[in-house]
């Protein structure tokens, strides 16, 4: 078994999603939770068939970001994991649908941060064991760190 | 810290669900959720209780299902995970269900590929970094695998 | 890329859990799954923030269990994770409610055992790959040991 | 406006499922709930549209199950509501699932037993008030009755 | 069919929960959802059988809450609904888990107000049509009174 | 006990959702699902609070539908109710999060169309028994009304 890690494309502007699922309907499956979740969201989907013709069965309402959803689950190349790249709206809108998906097994990330995935490798296939999403930390939060996150949030207008 | 690869078995016919928990109340609460999924279920599951007498607990209602759940929870031995096999029935039918269980924290995979599990060993104990869940991609869909794809959906009657 | 074991902290009678999110606000929105969960729950939550100013951010109502929370994100050190750290309360009680905020994507574990985390280390950043919860298993349950299982979880009131 | 009950025709062995949802999505959002959730189900789904062509649509895998959702339906006759009929499923395989669609809006009731839905009627249209599902209660359970109760589900293997 | 309204009994400083539900496991099922949502939770649930026997259905942790919920259950005696009685927890801290059981249609109330039942009666049986929960508005709050309001939730501990 | 209809102000362009809950904390609570599920909703929130001081609480961020909020809660004027406008987003996008929202117990209707809702008054408060959601049908859907539904489903991307 050999551990490597493959760098996630992820555009300007754009969050990927990466998770584990089961079945190749989750590629149509996951088309409607985006499209039910956001109206104007662009989105592209991929995931990779596991058995028979195992192809990169791919969906999305954005040619440029099924594009590349598409380079980074064939570069992932793990059975039955998918990659979303969404536009025009945030993880936190289709998060909780994705979970809810009948198909899905587990979210890896969320994130518009740099991703590097590791990914395990055997003579049989490969399988994601986890993410490196952005930067470790460079310290602890102070009292005004606190309230300047607060504050943050309140005048982006998720808290009030 | 040694990492190895632990191959599950899996029955002519069957599908494996493996995921990580926190309480021997789980062994209980899978069944019912097994049970409350399907009519006509068959299935065995096995946990590895982490803690005090550290056995593989094990529940079922078919006996050659929960054998074969316990020697892959056994083969895997990694505190707090659990193995489910089920026959006359889907993932999709119960993974939601599943996730739902107020014990599981995530689900590794879901699969009637071959699979295998990536083991973490210390001193201390095993985990799982992840899942070999069938084959790589071969390829990427042309639009006629997509057709294909659809009229497939279409014709196990999963979608309209 | 290097791969390590970080030991988390846990103080006598509390709850540690691990896991992967993708937002700020995960701070203060898991602050209101705990309160929203258990009257009287003691808890503190430390959550790596992956980008820009890159801290540790914190929330809870007990500043000891904040603390140890805030000593275990900081040694795991890996983007976009969480720890919570819980007493007066049990993982089954809150896990649902964690599962469904909307920023989370996966929990690692849920567990009062020791736990190791597997961390994975690039020069960009850090990333869970899985965690060693508790110990291996022992052996099997018998049919006796069912029984006590069953007569266990009868005692304390969690099955009838 | 006028309050009336309408009777619904439930066939020998089947169930009846009915809610309150706002989209013309819903019927082909619940047969897919419907065949994601138990294999070999089956089912109709009526559903009444509330604006434009206001038609009775319908979906389902057994035309005269469907049949009989279109006449239920169309005898309530209420805006946006909602009647499913199952066969070789139990609701309490599929309600979890029908509850989480992202049309529904809440479930009336689900039963086997003869149902009189109260509906009000005002001269823009109609609406679902309730339900008497069954009869009325004839005595409080003793403690014998308690012990019947646990066996009766043990024997069915609804609970260990 | 005559409509009429029922009074619940409420004791001082308990909260009550109304809802429909579909099967006999849901006395067991909601026995279960208390127990693991809130530690030192203290309650009684009545739930009226639809068919067969016909008898009021009792489980709980505590007689007089149980006692309080079959008096409640049996006077609204309308099929296929339930009762909860709590102490020393909020409907807000079993609330969603009530709703993800896989028995229960909807929930009519959770309050600590006076309640009033309003109960369809029809020759076959009774139905719940909706609830007055408390006191109809006196006014509408100035913006003093969401001053009010917020402090009042950030000083309780709701919210930051 | 009266038995009036009150009928729903709603703009141009704005969906309407009616609810049952029972918490101050919902104002804020519903405020966050609608910043969640959307960016760029517009919406109003009212809440009649039945107990105390009895007030209607509303949030939002768009000051026309919150008036037009408290305007329909005020005259719905039943305790523990809600009434939620949105527009730039539609109900598929927001219900299953209302439904996830700890303190909501039930939704009662969520659409675009005229509104009529069904209020039972007693001496003690008032209470919402059912909605008139739009119109009731006008005929049951042809193969070519079947045909024309699944057209304009995939036509607005709502399907493949």
């Amino acid at each position: 078994m050999e551990i490597k890690t493959v760098v996630m494309e992820i555009p300007e502007g754009a969050n990927i999603i990466i998770g584990q699922t089961h079945f190749i309907k989750t590629a149509e499956d996951l088309y409607e939770v985006m499209v039910n979740g956001v109206p104007g969201i662009k989105f592209g989907i991929a995931f990779c068939e596991a058995s028979g013709p195992c192809l990169v069965r791919a969906e999305g309402n954005d040619n440029s970001l099924k594009e590349v959803a598409i380079r980074n689950a064939s570069n992932i190349a793990a059975g039955h994991t998918f990659v979303i790249l969404i536009k025009e709206a945030f993880p936190v809108n289709v998060l909780n649908s994705i979970k809810a998906c009948p198909e899905v097994c587990s979210i890896y990330c969320a994130t518009a941060n740099p991703v590097q995935v590791i990914v395990a490798e055997t003579e049989q296939g490969g399988g994601i064991l986890g993410v490196i999403d952005g930067y470790r930390p460079k310290g602890i939060e102070t009292e005004k760190d606190v309230q300047d996150r607060k504050h943050f949030l309140r005048n982006i207008g998720y808290k009030l």
